[in-house]
């Protein structure tokens, strides 16, 4: 554990030193936030405010990790192959995710990028990708459960359900970001809790991962304080979605992604609830804006109210879903 | 590890719960905050917000400690007495600091408490009391050194060092204790590092101690959150840093704590250098204003920049603290 957090450390240190450079980069390049018109007048002041900023986080961890496993192959250390699928997913994810920035960037004021059906389309199959690699290559096909010592094979029916769960939280991560810190810091929350939970699997190169992904989220968290000097994009949320759902799947202890991740799914259930509760009753609304901190911010709670409130409920479920994978 | 983390949410829901009548009933007293003068105007705004929110922090840990300890001696467990100590400082300290609140909310408009060297004196008496009973009833006068696998017996030279870390700590977090949810995060982050520290030294009933600890500091942030509608006060930032300080000593790695404290000692230090520089220089400053945060405010970070980057810093730290704890 002592050479994954001083990794972690190390992460936050690059990430954190080009982040500044990163920064004037995407601003002399009008690579800012295009604010959509229908959000609330407070995030108008966002507009212009440099995006894409999941990069400063994608790139420290490939170059940290890859040198890592550079120096342990020539150093004759077994390598781990998995940590592999992550950053795989990561890369992968995450330039779905600046296409897709990209394309609102350029696109008219009021632009969203890609089509939803066909963002959707292209995450399917890249998911399905991944789970093929899971699959078969690192044999990973099971789940575990708490309590129950033995780890249950699924078979192929493996394959839909790690597709579901990698979409659905990449997804949901992307709904998250909608105010200042609060998907980095609930992510990182996340990625600590499945590093610890690796740890207890003893399986060293997922946890090394898990705290260089850490370190390199708080780097990001330094430059996204409110009011925030860069947003991650949908190139950090996809990637940080994406990879998370990895990680997961990687400890067998997947089924406490929702409980770890209880934010992300709050977030995505509060959206999939409004739009069906509105075409059921063909107006009516659940909730007064979706996703859900949204709702909190018009019942009168302040920015920092609801986002520091939305970290505690995700560290607390974090620490539970630890204790879960304990028993 | 699974026991410790569900009571640290038993703890957050308890405090969190008991938390919302008892701002009702600290307003309805006119327990509210004092603001100096000479502190900024930003800061005028908070003039009223319920203070000795430490209270929050303290009953909780109390009862669900004392419950636990009574229920495991009922049920025959052998019982680690040794998380007296702890409580014992939060009880002691944390009273010292009420009084200190209390006097400041019954004196003058400007009034600040007990006068300065009657503080410092009662402080140093009960750290004498706590640091006798850490040397002999509990037989705890060593210090761990990373590294080096035997603990090194300091003999009597233990007390007055143990009595300069726990006046120290309570002084440094009461320093840091400046803005909305600073204190709060980073010395629950503090606690956490120390858990894991003693969770590594099998010291099972201090691990739990500190993740009861975390639980209720964590409720404090939920109303702690910017705008805040609790302060902790003195009660709260002398407790916690004294307890803090007192843990820290019980797993022997109390060489590690101004690491894992990095933020109170630079509070604190920061403190210290602007008044000597004062005084040296006949009236010239080191800083823009002491403690350390308002430095960075008046260069121009915003109150959330300040705070977020002093936790990201505290937090880096403790994991490094871990990390070389593990050495």
């Amino acid at each position: 554990m002592a050479i994954p957090l001083t990794l972690g450390t190390l992460s936050f240190l690059l990430a954190v030193i080009w982040g500044a450079p990163l920064i004037r980069w995407l601003k002399a390049n009008g690579i800012g936030k295009q604010i959509r018109i229908e959000e609330p007048e407070s995030n108008q002041v966002k507009m212009g405010t440099p995006t894409m900023g999941g990069i400063m986080i994608i790139v420290p961890v490939v170059v940290i990790t890859v040198t890592l496993n550079i120096f342990n192959l020539m150093s004759g250390t077994v390598v781990g192959g998995s940590v592999l699928a992550p950053l795989l997913t990561m890369v992968s994810y995450g330039a779905l995710g600046a296409y897709d920035d990209w394309m609102g960037l350029r696109g008219a004021r009021g632009a969203v990028g890609l089509l939803g059906r066909y963002k959707i389309l292209a995450q399917i199959v890249l998911a399905a990708l991944i789970a093929v690699i899971l699959y078969f290559p690192l044999d990973i096909h099971s789940i575990a459960i708490p309590t129950i010592p033995q780890k249950i094979d699924l078979g192929l029916a493996y394959i839909p359900i790690a597709v579901f769960i990698i979409v659905g939280t990449a997804n949901a991560v992307n709904f998250t970001d909608g105010l200042d810190s609060l998907a980095g810091w609930v992510t990182a929350f996340g990625f600590a809790a499945y590093g610890v939970i690796a740890f207890l699997q003893q399986q060293i190169y997922l946890v090394t991962f898990c705290f260089i992904m850490v370190g390199a989220l708080l780097a990001f968290l330094w430059y996204n304080a409110h009011p925030a000097e860069l947003f991650m994009g949908d190139v950090g949320s996809m990637a940080l979605g994406s990879t998370l759902a990895v990680v997961a799947l990687m400890t067998g202890q997947w089924l406490l992604l929702p409980l770890i991740g209880i934010i992300f799914v709050a977030e995505a259930i509060s959206v999939i609830l409004q739009v069906g509760y509105f075409k059921l009753t063909k107006g009516k609304r659940l909730f007064k804006k979706t996703p859900i901190h949204y709702h909190f911010l018009l019942l009168g709670w302040s920015e920092m109210q609801v986002v520091q409130r939305f970290w505690l409920v995700g560290l607390l479920a974090a620490m539970l879903g630890v204790a879960l994978a304990l028993l």
